[in-house]
Formats: C-alpha cells, sequence, structure tokens
C-alpha cells in the first residue's frame, strides 16, 4: 500500500494550494471573485504555471483560453487521459468550486511523477475557460470550444457589463501568457475524469467522503430582454406607461407560479436583473434578466422551457419583449464504464462512496460528448456552493484526490 | 413696448445656449447624462461661468455646492430675489429639464442688464446641486441645504453607487473651482421664482405657452432593502432557499395592485433595483429597490406610504426586509401673491397662460418653506421628460423667460 502514487496525496500541501490560490480575487468576506478572463484569474493562472514548472509539468494553452499542464505518457501517439476543472468563480464565489478538481489534477500529477510509475497514456490537468458563465453568459465556453460543441467563434463577440469581449479577453491572456505553446482545439481525449465539491449536501447527510457521479442534471437558460419606455415618474401618466420593470415582474411573478412543484424537483432561478436607467424617479425604460431552469427529466425541463416564451410574452402588457435561449442542455447519464472504475478505484483504497446524480452543471457535459467520461464528487459544508461560506475538509479532498490517482492510472495504462 | 427688457429675449441665443450646455454629457442617443457633482456637471458650470463672466454677472458658490450668478441692485442691504433651476440631469435625460430654468435666468440678467435699467434688490441666478438624485438619492440636496429644511451634514455620507460620498463630490467641487467666492448657506431670500418645462402633457393640449404653477403634488420616496441567502441554481432546495429577487417580485407585484387606482391619481414607480451578486446561475442573496409614490391629496399619500412597509413585510417570506423613508413631502400651494403676480405678467406681455399644478417636484418645494416662491412651465413635445427625447420648441421658451423678466424686475423692485 505504501509504494502506491494514491497513498502518497498530501492533504496537507493540497489544503495549502487551495488557501494561495484564494488570494487571487479574494474578497473582505472570505469568498473569491475571480471572474473568467479577469486579472484575478491571470494572477490564478500564474500561480498553477508557477507550481508545474516547478514540478516539470509542461504548461501550455489553445485558442479558447483553457489550461492545460501536461504528464508525459511512454507511447506519445496515444491520445490522453483528461482531468480538471476550472478556475473562474462566480462574483461572491468561494475556495473550493472548480478549484478542487485543477488542484486534485496537479496533486495527482505529482504523487504519480514522485513514485516513479511511467504510464502509457499522457495526463493532462486543464483548468476550463469561463465555466461560471457570470461575466460572460453562457457558462462552460472553454470546455464547448475544445469539444466543438460549440465553435469558439460563436462566443467571441459576447461582452460583458463593462462592453468588453471574450475575444478582448482572450487577447489579454495571450498577452499576459505570450510564452505558452498554443495546442489546437478538438484534440483527441481518451478519457476525462472531473473531480469537485458536490455544491449539495446529500453526501455530507448520508456519512459518505466520495459521491460517483451518475450523470448531470439537465438545464435551459434564457435572457429575457423587456424594453418600454422611459418616463418621469411624477408627471407621466400610469395608464399609458410602458414600464418595462413592472412587465419584468409580472412575468417573473407568473414563471414562478407556473414552475412551483410540490416535489421540488424542478429548480427556476433569476439569478440577474438588470434595469435601464436604474434612478429612482424614472419609469424604467428597459429591463434585462436571465433565467436558469434546471430539472432531472429532459422531458419535464423540454415541456417547462418551452412555455417560458409563451409566459413572457403573456404579461409584457404594453411593453414588448425577447426571449433569447443561450444553453437547452438535455440531462445525461455517464457511462458504465466510468462509474464502474471510480466506484472500484474508491473500493480498493477503502474510501466509502455512494452513486449520487449531479445536479448542478460541469465541464464534463461537454467531455461526455467526445470521450468516456465521469466524476467525482466530495463533500461540502451544509451543501452550500457559489457563496463566500463555501467549505470542504481536507480529509474529504484528499480521499476524493486518492480516488481521482487511481482512477487516472487506470485510464491511462490499459 | 420696444424698450421693455422682456422684448429683447432672445430666442436664438437662448435656444443656443441650450444646445451647447447640451454637451456636456452628450449621450449617443441625443441625450445627455450629467449627474450631480461629475466631472460633466463641472464641464456644464464652466460654461455657464464664462457666459456670466463674459456678461459682468459675478458667480459665486456655497458649502452646499449651488452655483449663484448676481446683477446687483441698488440696494445692497435688500434681500436679493432668487431665481433658477438645476443642471445636473437623470442618467438618461434630455437637453431642458432643469437647464431652462438656470438659462431663462441668465437671459433675465443680461436683458435687465442690456436696458440699463437699475433695480431695488440684487437678482441671483443659481444652479442648484442634485435636483435629480438619480446619483445621490434623494434629490434636491442643494436647495434643502441652502434653505435649512434639511442640514447639509445629513447629506455629506451618502454615498453613489461607486462608494463616492457627497463630501467627496463636493470636495472635488471645490478643487475644480478654487476661485469661486463661498457665501453661507441660509441667506436671506426675498423671493424664489423658477422657470421649467412642464414635465407633462397638459399646455401642449391644452395650448398654452405659459403654465401659472399652482402647486407641487406630494411625494414619499423609499428604499427597500430585502435580505436572503446566495445560493446555487443547480443544486440548492428550492423549498429552502431565501431568493430575495423572488421576494422583491412579490413585494412589487402586491405593491402595484395596492397602488392601483381607476383615476390614475396615483403615481407609484419602481425606478431602480439592484440585485446581488446578480449572477444568472447564482440565486440572489441580496435586492434593494427604490419605490417613489406620488399623489395630489396629501391625505391620500400618507395613508398609501403607510402601507408600503406593511405590504413589504408581509411578502418577504423566508427573506427579511428593511424599509427606509428617504422623502416625505407633502403637497403644497404657492402663494396668491405669487401666482397673480405671473399671471399678470403673462397677461401685460399678451402671452397665453393658465392655470397648472405641477406634478414633478422641484426645488422651488423648499424656497416654499422660506420665501415666496412660484414657478413659470413651458410647454414640452408630447410632455416627454427624463428621457433623452425631451424637447421644446425656441418661441416657447423664450416666452416663459418674458414671462420671468416681468416677474423678476415686479418682485426686485417692490
Amino acid at each position: 500500500m505504501i509504494d502506491r502514487p494514491a497513498a502518497s496525496v498530501d492533504a496537507g500541501r493540497l489544503w495549502e494550494r487551495h488557501q494561495r490560490l484564494a488570494r487571487h480575487g479574494a474578497t473582505s468576506n472570505g469568498g473569491v471573485n475571480r471572474q473568467a478572463l479577469s486579472p484575478e484569474e491571470f494572477g490564478a493562472w500564474r500561480e498553477v504555471i508557477g507550481w508545474s514548472r516547478e514540478l516539470g509539468f509542461a504548461p501550455f494553452t489553445d485558442p479558447a483560453g483553457n489550461l492545460f499542464l501536461r504528464l508525459d505518457g511512454t507511447d506519445p501517439a496515444a491520445a490522453p487521459v483528461l482531468t480538471g476543472s476550472h478556475i473562474d468563480s462566480q462574483p461572491s464565489g468561494g475556495k473550493f468550486d472548480g478549484v478542487f478538481g485543477v488542484l486534485a489534477g496537479l496533486e495527482a500529477l505529482q504523487v504519480i511523477r514522485e513514485s516513479g510509475t511511467r504510464l502509457r497514456r499522457t495526463i493532462e490537468v486543464v483548468a476550463w475557460m469561463n465555466e461560471e458563465g457570470s461575466r460572460f453568459a453562457p457558462g462552460m465556453m472553454g470546455s464547448a470550444a475544445f469539444t466543438g460543441v460549440t465553435p469558439l467563434e460563436r462566443f467571441l463577440d459576447i461582452r460583458d457589463a463593462a462592453g468588453i469581449s471574450v475575444r478582448d479577453g482572450l487577447a489579454a491572456l495571450r498577452s499576459a501568457f505570450p510564452e505558452l505553446p498554443l495546442l489546437p482545439l478538438r484534440r483527441p481525449v481518451a478519457a476525462y475524469v472531473e473531480a469537485h465539491i458536490e455544491q449539495g449536501p446529500v453526501l455530507e447527510r448520508e456519512g459518505f467522503t466520495v459521491g460517483v457521479v451518475t450523470g448531470i442534471q439537465g438545464k435551459r437558460t434564457f435572457r429575457v430582454s423587456v424594453h418600454g419606455e422611459e418616463a418621469h415618474a411624477g408627471t407621466s401618466s400610469r395608464l399609458e406607461r410602458k414600464d418595462a420593470l413592472l412587465a419584468a415582474v409580472r412575468m417573473i411573478h407568473a414563471l414562478e407560479a407556473a414552475t412551483h412543484d410540490a416535489e421540488d424537483r424542478i429548480k427556476f432561478t433569476v439569478g440577474s436583473l438588470n434595469v435601464m436607467p436604474n434612478a429612482p424617479s424614472v419609469v424604467p425604460g428597459a429591463v434585462v434578466f436571465s433565467i436558469d431552469l434546471r430539472h432531472v427529466e429532459s422531458a419535464a425541463l423540454a415541456a417547462l422551457g418551452d412555455r417560458i416564451p409563451v409566459i413572457c410574452a403573456a404579461n409584457a402588457g404594453p411593453c414588448t419583449v425577447d426571449v433569447r435561449e443561450l444553453t437547452n442542455a438535455l440531462s445525461l447519464d455517464f457511462p458504465e464504464q466510468m462509474t464502474r472504475l471510480i466506484r472500484e478505484s474508491a473500493a480498493g483504497l477503502g474510501i466509502p462512496a455512494m452513486d449520487i446524480y449531479s445536479a448542478a452543471g460541469h465541464d464534463a457535459r461537454f467531455l461526455h460528448a467526445i470521450c468516456p467520461t465521469g466524476m467525482i464528487f466530495v463533500p461540502c459544508k451544509d451543501g452550500i456552493s457559489h457563496n463566500p461560506r463555501e467549505s470542504a475538509k481536507p480529509e474529504d479532498l484528499a480521499a476524493g484526490t486518492r480516488v481521482l490517482v487511481d482512477t487516472l492510472m487506470a485510464l491511462a495504462n490499459p
């Protein structure tokens, strides 16, 4: 047992790297604001690249702004095994979401290398560009472009709230890291495994250290633009107003009622809403809001999502409304060969594991389209995520990493 | 008639000055974004001060950031007559709101001076600080502080969205105009007359060139802060969420229903609403929105306004809500001596005038607390204001200015 690389996973080192990455974009309340292609994310890149060079893993990138670190295999012709996640965060995110997958991958490369084991396939650790989608919507751009699920060109003109485009952000990234080799998109991949905190309460509640993820809940996202007419709050006739905010309020109120289910299986969220011109004594002329709709069953998700434009139009009143769908992802199941391998890795290490379904979306969704894909979850405190209070235990992170090590070794040496 | 200063009002010059001021903070859609104490407003100050020096009217300021231009009277001991309005704008404002009152005052000083007429009282033209209240809420800070209705100290720590305080803004103003003499607040005033575009459709519809304003509609404003808890849009149980935006939507929906009246006399507006953290896949943790409530009858306004905190609390669900009242202004009537004087001035000039009630608030509200006050309205196109499409006719602006000239001369020479 002592010679196995998985046994050498260092919980303290792994924890320390989480704390060091959390300095990039640290917020005063203990959280992290490190949005895609921001100076804060560039700082985190620099940190990861520094570790990688120190340990002898060559870093490189691609046209979609994904960061890769490589442990070479003995057969250069064999497609690599990929592992990783992302290091961008929500505006008020925590220290573990995404970061754990990247640092678990780095830890895995380190213990495999230090054990002297040579594997047939190259293993690459990846940090995907813009998983979160909070600065540039939709999220998971890097993995979508890498896999070819969505051509990169379709993302380039998307802009953040300040008017900066993804194209600008990628150019800034290239300028910040001109020395990194640029590999093409759509390279062949033998398999993909992503480690991640659960972002839900199940593992903690059930008392398991590792979750073998069997699939990902489907999700549809929309951007709703309501157009009315600006007017003076004191003088304009209420009956003649075209108040874009009141129209948006009617829509959201009706959408909430339409997505209510006693079983609590439908997840309906309006996370972002912006009012123009957003001044106390001006009747709003325009409102743009987001809709995030999820359901485990693809048929239910399809039916509910299709009602959204209808409900918005019915509640527009004197305003006009445009509903644009940004994401339409069905629920998916990971292949049995991958869940079995992860389950067996955990069993071999004596780590208690249970099957679990992912309610959150992950880059694994897009990798699933091109190669055998699986995910490893570890518990997070009270199931809280996308929140500065997001937390996980060092020993759980290490346990998940050990399962990752054995899974990667099995995949890289078939 | 030819010798009367009012006859010398130059419609072309007055119009041209409106166009020149509109360059400061000009937006691409023909509107103006010139918020209080901003570099754009400083640019407009510079322009007005330049005209004033050219014409020989001494400019000065006060601790509240109000700008004054003075035409000296023959009796230095007599309290001055004030006229003016404001040159700050809404974020998507027009070229005439406020600006007309200041430029009509400047035109009045110019034609009186050029006629050689000497008046007993000094006449001062004033541009009040932050009438609009869109950058710093509440509005009408300059006139509130000047009259002592609200001590200046109470405004100094109020901050804009970027965290800049009124105190900082006033310091920036002093640095930009260090040469301007600083006169104290709460100086005695003999009378105040404010010229303004109507910001409503009545004069245009009824075919009158001038409105003799008989009073101002009451207004109550509130800031509502809703606190919930951030959570992941895909994983958090909907039943356990504390979604601050859904709570705010329920409140606004209920408030709209509670303020609905078939006669269209209640004006209820939520003009500004901000979501934290405002990311598509994060359940909102906090929402802050504004309420602007107006009614001609003070009793109705009082009763309706008192229900607002109750309705908000009843719809908070699992969230908490704090409702803070920012303004509570009763409806008011201007004194008969002032409305009669304006009515007679219009009649003497053969300009068709009608009595009109102001649905919008103005700095005149606070001057009314310390001296005889009146207002002169001119029509604006389609009643549209707080909008880039705000428009007025050169000849109407000139007619309102002629009435102002005769009114000021009567007040300054009693």
